[in-house]
């Protein structure tokens, strides 16, 4: 007989969603904590949900033209206090390496929390001409930053993520590739995480240390808070400036070119926990899942179960897919519950029935539809499901956002429906700093971003009744 | 007419190998100083060999089940300490971080040197019973080392490179896997870098710090000093006593796994550099070249050229080979040479008469043979030319390491033959530690590794003249 082990329990996301999200992160074999406090390991499941996600950046990036470098980890800290803002922004979050073997620095050299310093210094001696331009990088690495306090993917000390580091001649090539790749972002989130964006600016509040404008993707997760995707800044020649990044331009002059950087993180895999994930555990994207699709075989003592079963895994992954069949002797139940604890979007089942009449059943995770196929049309019908698995979704995503975002005309109304609802509060803006900090004060809540589609809901700011300069949408973020 | 670009010279290796290497590693854009000292930053065309070298790794990794996953990237130092050989063979390297933010630490962090400690860890707290054995984990990140002299590839303060961390249920299982790896390198270094290796077993005074026995491949470089190219090593169950991680054994007693590591680093470039490259540059086997033809078109301006070149480009990417069409304004010399110091493996030259006659000319790099091909049998010839190269460079470097491989009898011996004519020098070796430092001090070569593949070269230990147990390789390393 089957042996019977335990099926892992969550907290429902309804009870506790702070802990259903802990639940699924730890029971989903994603992440664990290590001995070092505020740092987490990304174990082979979690990691190889990344390599996805990387997989898939990279190849974008590339097709645009960005080639990957490696920049020393370590920054001195002379050169990171060449660009005052940045510096500020990020001295309170740096860990320093004071010692090298047994020998004191007599400069101490902070791990990177972030990279356009070394860029900057970098191309201050590469760069000549403006026919080297643009110089169009991107690095793969980890970062750190000592945060108070650390949830896994979400914020933690150190965390795995992509800088892309851009050099143009013209200011005007620089805005154009800050906003294409914050469309390659958006796509990205919407296309290959079936998570839904609003793409904005930030305030001049919540914008990169440095950097003259930060665009955003901003997500809402199913508890209704809002999630920053990922950002795309625009630094004008500012640090150009502060680095001497100078090239001989058309007219034989020295200039300084202008720059952009844009950065995704581990934190994307949080958004797709959140995003998505259900009481039985994480739901994932198809273009991500480390499987995508589970055999199971039923009965499978009975004879000719195994090797049907193994010949559906053999034609799917035939077919390109990322297929695994668990023929081990854990029970049908605790099976199906532990390829739901992972995300596995498409689960094949196959037993003696199943066989002598020809076909197979799919059980899709985002909603438990079941479709019975007749074994000649295993794999469209497979391509099918997961093209249906990653729609739906997508909808069922959209739906929160859309469901959860209100207008709002002043600050009370603002915190009501926050506290009655949940989700973006959009109102009109004077572009007052004043006024977002009241906003946080009053109503607890953030500016998430002013977004690129505007609509105009009113005349008056709904902070102070001044005049309004653009509409801006507020909510609670992680 | 075309502009006059100045061909970059390079150091002759027969006048200064050590200035012909830098400059290669320059010029080639391959790498640059950084404001670290001691640190390096590799560029785009550098990072893009590591990319092809990283992929067909990887893959080679997870055909045998591994999977990869990400550590955390400070160690704390008591942690670091737990297994006393470890920690004394790494300590005097070790960048420290003693500082979060504004606060001093309670403990310091190590800034890993390898990561034998966190995986102990992590693996004591997850794993509990045989069934979860093997666990055949890698990571791919960097690494720091707080080196006294540097060399950009063959020695920098933090290199990028991939430890592969291993858990067993037997002694035995764990042996299989550190022969496995061996042979995975070897199979590495010889079909994919084109550099034959000598496979063998570190003797204990060069082994890895804490392992029970540590296994190379040992390569010549083109001046006939040693490389030691990668390394595997088997550990017992040495660490998991140390970090108490145990399993429950199918007899349902607590055991001790057995372990195991292996390790490969940026340094493989500078070993292909060494191996392969020439007075013109560098000369790459084309798995690992980022542009594997080059195609450049000949008298540019007559009509047509450049049409049928971006035609040949277009055939042979189709094809699946990573081309590029140089159409600059730059003359043809100056481009040959370009493309000769970036080691671009095969020159496709098309022109008005190549046209006219339906062909074009293949130039090899490694050898400078050319060859005219029937544009309808381009691909087919360009792949033939490619693996030839390959074959070319393999034979070339093979013949360097078995004609600069001696034996001797003597301490005296050994040293005249490697300051006459340098290379491997092979001896007879009692295997007592006082003998090879002997050697080291008398002849200047320290023990590269006792092969696989033995020989009776004697009797007796050409140090001591005692009764011998081995074979030993001897040279002078970088």
């Amino acid at each position: 007989m089957a042996k019977e082990k335990k099926v892992e329990q969550i907290t429902d996301m309804e009870v506790d969603f702070a802990q259903w999200y802990t639940d699924i992160c730890r029971k989903a074999e994603l992440v664990e904590y290590a001995s070092v406090k505020g740092f987490t390991i990304l174990r082979p499941y979690g990691y190889a949900i990344w390599e996805n996600m990387q997989r898939i950046m990279d190849e974008a990036f590339k097709k645009t033209g960005h080639v990957n470098v490696a920049m020393p980890v370590l920054i001195p800290e002379s050169l990171l206090k060449k660009e005052g803002e940045l510096v500020n922004g990020f001295a309170p979050e740096v860990a320093w390496v004071t010692m090298g073997g047994s020998e004191e620095l007599e400069e101490r050299l902070a791990f990177r929390p972030t990279s356009e310093t070394m860029f900057c210094d970098h191309w201050s001696r590469v760069l000549h001409s403006y026919r080297e331009l643009p110089m169009l990088y991107n690095q793969w690495c980890s970062v750190i930053r000592w945060e108070k306090t650390t949830r896994p993917f979400l914020r933690s000390r150190e965390f795995w993520w992509q800088e892309g580091h851009t050099l143009h001649e013209t200011a005007e090539e620089a805005q154009a590739e800050t906003e294409q790749q914050l469309n390659c972002y958006a796509d990205f989130f919407e296309k290959v995480l079936a998570i839904p964006v609003v793409r904005g600016r930030k305030t001049d509040k919540e914008k990169f240390a440095g950097a003259e404008a930060t665009y955003t993707v901003e997500c809402m997760m199913k508890d209704r808070k809002a999630l920053q995707g990922a950002t795309s800044h625009y630094f004008g020649d500012k640090f150009s400036r502060a680095y001497d990044v100078t090239f001989t331009g058309r007219d034989n002059k020295l200039q300084y070119p202008f720059q952009t950087s844009w950065g995704s993180t581990t934190r994307m895999i949080g958004a797709v926990i959140m995003a998505h994930g259900d009481n039985n555990g994480l739901v994932l994207p198809p273009p991500i899942a480390p499987i995508q699709v589970i055999v199971l075989p039923v009965a499978q003592h009975k004879p000719g179960v195994l090797d049907a079963a193994a010949a559906l895994r053999d034609r799917l992954e035939a077919a390109g897919l990322r297929v695994k069949m668990d023929d081990s002797d854990n029970s049908m139940g605790w099976k199906c519950a532990q390829y739901e604890m992972k995300g596995v979007p498409l689960r094949v089942e196959i037993g003696p029935r199943d066989i002598e009449a020809g076909q197979c059943v799919l059980v899709r995770r985002n909603d438990g539809e079941k479709t019975v196929v007749a074994l000649d049309e295993l794999e469209q019908t497979v391509q099918e499901q997961l093209e249906l698995v990653q729609q739906g979704l997508f909808e069922k995503a959209k739906k929160n956002l859309d469901e959860h975002t209100y207008a709002a005309s002043s600050i009370e109304e603002a915190k009501a429906l926050q506290e009655e609802k949940g989700g973006f509060i959009k109102t009109m803006w004077c572009g007052d700093v004043a006024c977002e900090l009241k906003m946080k004060e009053q109503a607890g809540m953030s500016s998430r971003c002013m977004p690129l589609r505007q609509e105009t809901l009113g005349e008056t700011c709904a902070c102070c009744g001044r005049p309004a300069k653009t509409m801006i949408y507020w909510g609670i973020a992680y």
